[in-house]
C-alpha cells in the first residue's frame, strides 16, 4: 500500500474535522480561539488521529465512527505543545517552522488556548452523538483511557522528570520513563481508543496496546534521533537542542548506535504484535515503518 | 438550618474524598503529585463541591452519589488558580494565606499541576463506579456540562477577556461577560451536575440553573466588593489588587451602592427560582446568602 497516500488523505480528514469543531468567532473570546485555531493549523503531522484512525479501521470500523476520537486527541496534543514551547518549559520559539504560540499572542494566551484545547478534548468525547454511534459506556471508556494517558498518570509525569532531569546523570531507567510517560502514554491510548472506537474485542484491544506501547516508545526514541542527526528544514525546529539543554535522552544514555539498535527492535515488536490482524490492519503495519524511516 | 455547620460538615466530607483520591506517591511523580496536593489542600473554601452537594440533596439524591463530580469540580477551580497566579497571568504571591503553587515549585511545575488537575477531573467524571450509580448517559451529560463551563465557551474566555481588558475603559457588557463566564459559569455548572447527579427532572434542573446563574455573578460581585472593603486576615490575600492592576469590577464600573443593589437582587432572584423545592433545598438558599455575608 501507499502508506503516504493514506496519512495525506488521513490527514484532510481530519484537518476537515477540526475546522468544523473550531470555527472563527467574532465575540470577546475571538483572540482565545484564534490562539487555539493558531496552534491547531499550524503544520501538525497529525500522527495520533491517524493511528487512532488505523485501529479503528484494524478491527473493522469506518473511519468517520472515530473522528471525534481522532481530534481530541489532537487537541490534547496540541495543548501539550503550546505549554511545553512556554518559557518556564523548554522556551521554545519555533515549532513546526513557525514562531511558537506565545510568540504571537503572548504568554497568558498560550496558557489559556492550552488549557482550552485540552478541555475541549473532553467536550468532544462526551457528545451525544458520539455515544450514540459506540455507545455510552465505550464513550466513557475512552474518555477514561485517554484522561489517564493525558494527566499526571502519563504524559504530565513524563513531562515533570523531564524538566527536572535536564543536567542529571545519564539514567537509563529515568530516560526509559520520561519517554514512555512523556509520548508514548498518548499514542498508545490513540491506539486503543481507536480501537474501542471500532468495536474492537478485548484481544483485539490488548494487541494494539501493545503496538502502540513499543510504537509510543520508538517514535520519541526516532525523536531524539533526528535531534543529532536530522536537518532543520525538514524538521521545522532547531537540532541539537536536547544536548544544549542537558536532556536525557536515548542516544546522549545508551550511544546512538544502539539506540537505533533498540529503535529497530520496538518496531519489530509492534509489528508482530499485528499479526492477529487481516489486511485491514497494513495502515498500522505501514506507520510502524514509518516512524523509523521519517526524517522531519 | 446551621449553615455554617452544614458548610464545616460537607467541606470534611468533600476533603476526605480528596485525600483519598490524591494519596502521596515515592514514584518518579512524587514532586508532580506534591504540588497538585500544595494547591488542593491549601484551605479552599470548597464552595463549588458544596453547591454540587446541596443540589444533589435538594433534589432528592444522597451526598455520596456525586462525591465524584463535587472532587472533580474542585480540581477544576484548583487548577484555574493555579494558573491564574502564574506570572504571566495576575502574577500572585499570595493565595488563602500562603505561597502560591509557583512560587514553591517553580513555574514548570505550576502549570503541570493546574493541567493534571484538569485532566484528572475528566478522569474521575469518567469512572465506571460512578456510571453504574448514576447511568452512562447521566455520566456523558455531566461531563459535558462540565467541560463547556470550564472551557472556551465558559470560564476561559472570561479569562482571555479579564487579562486583555485590565486598564481599558469601564464597559458595562464587558464586565458582565468576564464575570458570568469567569466565575459564573463553573459555579452554575456545580449546581446543574449536582443536580444531574442526584436524579433531577428537567424542571428541576432548569431552576437549578437560573439559581446558579444568578448567584455565580453574585459569588464574583461580591470577590470585587471585599477586594475594595474587605481585611486581608480574612480573606487570605492582599486587597486593592484590582485597582492597582485597572481591572474591570463590578464596583469600579457601576459604583459601589450599585454594585451592592445589584448582588442584593441577584440573590433574591436565585432564592426565588428554589421555591419549587421543598426543605431539602435550605442549604442552597443559605448558601446564596452567605455569598453576599461572607467577609472572606
Amino acid at each position: 500500500m501507499d502508506i503516504k497516500a493514506y496519512i495525506r488523505e488521513m490527514r484532510e480528514k481530519v484537518d476537515d474535522a477540526l475546522r468544523r469543531i473550531f470555527p472563527q468567532s467574532d465575540g470577546f473570546e475571538k483572540e482565545l480561539i484564534s490562539s487555539m485555531r493558531y496552534s491547531l493549523f499550524a503544520g501538525g503531522k497529525r500522527l495520533r488521529p491517524i493511528l487512532c484512525i488505523a485501529s479503528c479501521e484494524a478491527v473493522g470500523g469506518d473511519e468517520s465512527i472515530c473522528m471525534p476520537v481522532a481530534c481530541a486527541l489532537e487537541l490534547i496534543h496540541t495543548y501539550s505543545l503550546i505549554h511545553d514551547d512556554l518559557p518556564s518549559m523548554d522556551d521554545d520559539e519555533l515549532r513546526r517552522g513557525k514562531p511558537t504560540n506565545h510568540m504571537v499572542f503572548g504568554e497568558a494566551m498560550a496558557l489559556l488556548a492550552g488549557d482550552g484545547l485540552l478541555t475541549e478534548a473532553f467536550y468532544l468525547l462526551s457528545s451525544a452523538s458520539f455515544a450514540k454511534k459506540v455507545g455510552s459506556d465505550r464513550s466513557l471508556e475512552i474518555i477514561r483511557i485517554i484522561s489517564e494517558a493525558a494527566g499526571f498518570r502519563g504524559m504530565l509525569s513524563g513531562q515533570a522528570v523531564d524538566i527536572r532531569s535536564e543536567g542529571e546523570k545519564k539514567d537509563k531507567s529515568v530516560v526509559e520513563y520520561i519517554h514512555r510517560h512523556k509520548t508514548g502514554a498518548l499514542i498508545r491510548a490513540s491506539v486503543i481508543s481507536g480501537g474501542m472506537a471500532g468495536g474492537g474485542t478485548e484481544n483485539q484491544i490488548d494487541a494494539l496496546s501493545k503496538y502502540g506501547e513499543r510504537i509510543g516508545l520508538a517514535f520519541q526514541i526516532m525523536d531524539d534521533i533526528l535531534d543529532v542527526e536530522g536537518e532543520i528544514d525538514k524538521l521545522g525546529k532547531h537540532v541539537g537542542m536536547d544536548e544544549k539543554r542537558g536532556k536525557l535522552t536515548f542516544p546522549s544514555v545508551f550511544g546512538m548506535e544502539r539506540a537505533k539498535e533498540i529503535n529497530l527492535n520496538l518496531i519489530d515488536e509492534a509489528v508482530s504484535y499485528l499479526n492477529c490482524f487481516d489486511s485491514r490492519a497494513e495502515p498500522l503495519r505501514e506507520i510502524a515503518l514509518y516512524i523509523i524511516n521519517r526524517t522531519g
